[in-house]
């Protein structure tokens, strides 16, 4: 598997700067580059590290030259290191599996052309899978989903029944799509579920975190817009409508019937409450909790979350805080004092 | 599966006020309502929407008349409303399947009446589970787990050994009940596992979440009391005793040894220290940080979480302050410029 | 099962206080103890707690002397106790079970001796595991994982591809290693999901609580250091580089590429940001959000998050503003009235 560094310039239709001969034996970031691993350099910010890594060569961009060390130039250089790093770690070709017999499909369930499906997988009643899709492990899909093409299903995930997902939608391990949502009616004082009817729908080209929740619609869908990327437990309450090409961070938290518009960002942690609006292009900041609908186009953060502008008010006045009331305390005095002078001079 | 908007009237008991021939292809909430649609209005102040709504007709409860669309009277708006989001959706009929061929149980396992099991499901040893349960794939019971009637386990839930559930228990996608409590001591430098001999134990008519996680208790169980509903991805830490008819939304984390009252109410991702209480009917608002036992009785929010008076006081000082800021710094020129001319008069 | 109270302190080799006859039926911790039980008292702060306890014995140290119940006395309380409650509720043997016929192992993968595997385990092609691992049901190993001896990997665990486990790690349900890292550019509107090329690295006696979540690495590892120990529900980000002995709370969310040293505490629901440093033995508080690095030693907390100190002031000084609010509008007012009078004497 080894590659002379000359071998690997013409992997990447690179130019060579060093011996062409010095051995390869991996690929890996600065931070974790051995002697013998070529590396890469992606900004000219990146030299000085350079001088410590122990690489034996750097993969580069046109515009950084480095010093000191055996260098390939290539116009993309991403796009030249993963060839390299597939070269030293090739990648799983799952098209050829097939279906399994150790999966339990049902027959009245419709697979298109090329889909693979792994043992221990359950297909229930109903359900159409379209062309190209892959079914890791351990998946089960219940009666009725209707999946698009090119679709992967990570180990484990589980679609609950009529879960609808669009084309090319990735959905990691772990995942759970239309679970009941969290609605109850206190009646005599039991907690009553209320009707649990509705549906996950999933656009085109959505992802979706390992072990994200995504509850059922009272009704109808929960519902994700085409071309949004949802991190790892990431939790979107019954009801909810998200917009397209939105990005929702690791651990956010959406609770019922709240819509997004498009382009909106979350960033992890964000909690956001029920019924509410967020509109296009609005960006929260981590960890933020917000409580009420937030225009588009606004950056909100903060507990509670607020406009930028008056969060970083409240948070440079709260800093500066502790000693303004060390000066307040002095201006009480000062008052009290001049307060006696003048009492004094009347 | 279409209806005539007069045969919809006759499966939910309702008074039609319209055309009875109107054709109705499917159900949905005013938002998502198409053209050919029945809806819902439960409220009078939903009436403007109703304006804006493709929907063919709209089903309402007897004080709310519509105006310029076909509806339907009903008592249970709700509840009628269900039923014909079920004829346009039929739910799936688990009952009738029986125990799968392809599920691995113990001939140690006993198992009730009319118990659905699915493929892939593992029952360990001296495993019992009650009538009428119904054990979705990919769900893994060990050893010595005691099931009670009318349970629902949905795919790839997780009881590890011993584990105790009672009546009419639903458990969603992906929980796990009985991981090991995170409890260690330092010894010589390395972070040595305490005890793990306990076990969950789960009340009737409790609602578990997907992807859940309830830790065993140290020597004994960690326990949830009856008619509690907990949402997707809470995190309940070993040895707590959660009370009656608890709501924990989704997120929610509580570390070990903390107990709670009876209808305890935490919001969306608050998170509750170790070893404290919290009083019956005490509510947690959303995303507060709880460091210390709270009152039967109270609300509190914030981070450090408070009683709300107090919250709202500190709430509103602080969105005060970079007023205040500016008003202190006048108010200091104005004391020296009197402490000035006092000097003058004097 | 039951077990007089003499062969109790016989099994414990402790020293009896009491009638040798009583019969215990359990053992239980003093909240939940209950007639027949025996419990345990390790501080004699616990003395008076034992006063309204059911329990019909105690296992105590040395240097606690309880009044009004029997007793037996031990060295090691807590490793006495545990083998009291293995007698009366014995933890299941995993180790006979060998490896099951209805598990599906890649004829490339290679296990070591003793390794037990159980029903609906999928094992992919070149996987490697080390003697005297457990596979728990519903786990799914993909190809290239290669795992240490006597791991232990909880139902339903998914080990994506080239997974490198060390020895004596503990992973519990439902956990997932090695999902794509959340890492995308946009380009015309879309965004694009970056090479996920890389893997997961677990060092020795890592232990991994249920539904966390680490993602692999951009084009090498992400990477956990030996003796740390992670909770459930904790989010990891792609890149990023754990140290050794770290201790992650429940629900903690990690931000891609961001590194910490050794002895690092994180307490529950800590979210820390993107590409930076947590120094060495670094306490971060429970919730706190993480901006910047911080330097080995500190103690931080809040939100933002700063060092102790600066927040302990932010944290009184805003406690005390509401107060502060009402005097500073007396001090107006008595400034006013002083520039009256001063005008009044001029």
């Amino acid at each position: 598997m080894d590659l002379a560094l000359g071998d690997i310039a013409n992997l990447v239709g690179g130019q060579l700067n060093g011996d062409a001969g010095i051995p390869i034996t991996g690929a890996a970031i600065i931070r974790d580059a051995n002697v013998g691993d070529i590396t890469l350099a992606d900004k000219a910010q990146l030299a000085s590290q350079l001088a410590d890594c122990r690489a034996a060569a750097v993969l580069v961009p046109p515009d950084v030259t480095p010093a000191g060390v055996p260098f390939v130039t290539v116009s993309n250089v991403h796009a030249s290191f993963a060839k390299i790093v597939e070269h030293f770690r090739p990648q799983t070709n799952h098209q050829s599996y097939g279906v399994s017999a150790a999966a339990h499909i049902s027959q009245s369930a419709k697979l298109g052309r090329d889909v693979v499906v792994y043992p221990t997988v359950t297909i229930g009643d109903d359900v159409q899978i379209g062309e190209g899709c892959i079914i890791h492990p351990g998946v089960h899909i219940l009666a009725g989903s209707r999946i698009g093409k090119n679709v992967t299903l990570y180990p484990n995930v589980v679609l609950y029944e009529n879960t609808v997902i669009g084309d090319r939608v990735i959905i990691h391990a772990g995942a759970v799509l239309g679970a009941h949502g969290y609605g109850y009616e206190t009646i005599d004082g039991r907690h009553i579920l209320s009707a649990q009817l509705g549906y996950v729908s999933i656009g085109d080209d959505v992802e979706i975190g390992a072990g994200a929740a995504i509850d059922r619609g009272t009704y109808g869908p929960t519902s994700i817009g085409e071309g949004t990327k949802i991190d790892n437990l990431v939790m979107i309450g019954h009801n909810c409508r998200i917009g397209r090409h939105n990005l929702l961070c690791s651990q956010v938290g959406i609770a019922g019937s709240t819509t997004t518009g498009d382009y909106v960002v979350m960033a992890g942690q964000v909690g956001v409450r029920d019924h509410i609006e967020i509109g296009d292009r609005a960006i929260l900041g981590a960890k933020c909790g917000v409580m009420n609908s937030v225009p588009a186009g606004s950056i909100y953060f903060g507990y509670p979350a607020t406009a930028d502008r008056e969060q970083l008010l409240k948070q440079a006045a709260l800093s500066k805080l502790p000693e303004m009331r060390k000066q307040f305390k002095v201006l009480q005095k000062q008052v009290a004092e001049l307060a006696e002078k003048l009492k004094d001079a009347a």
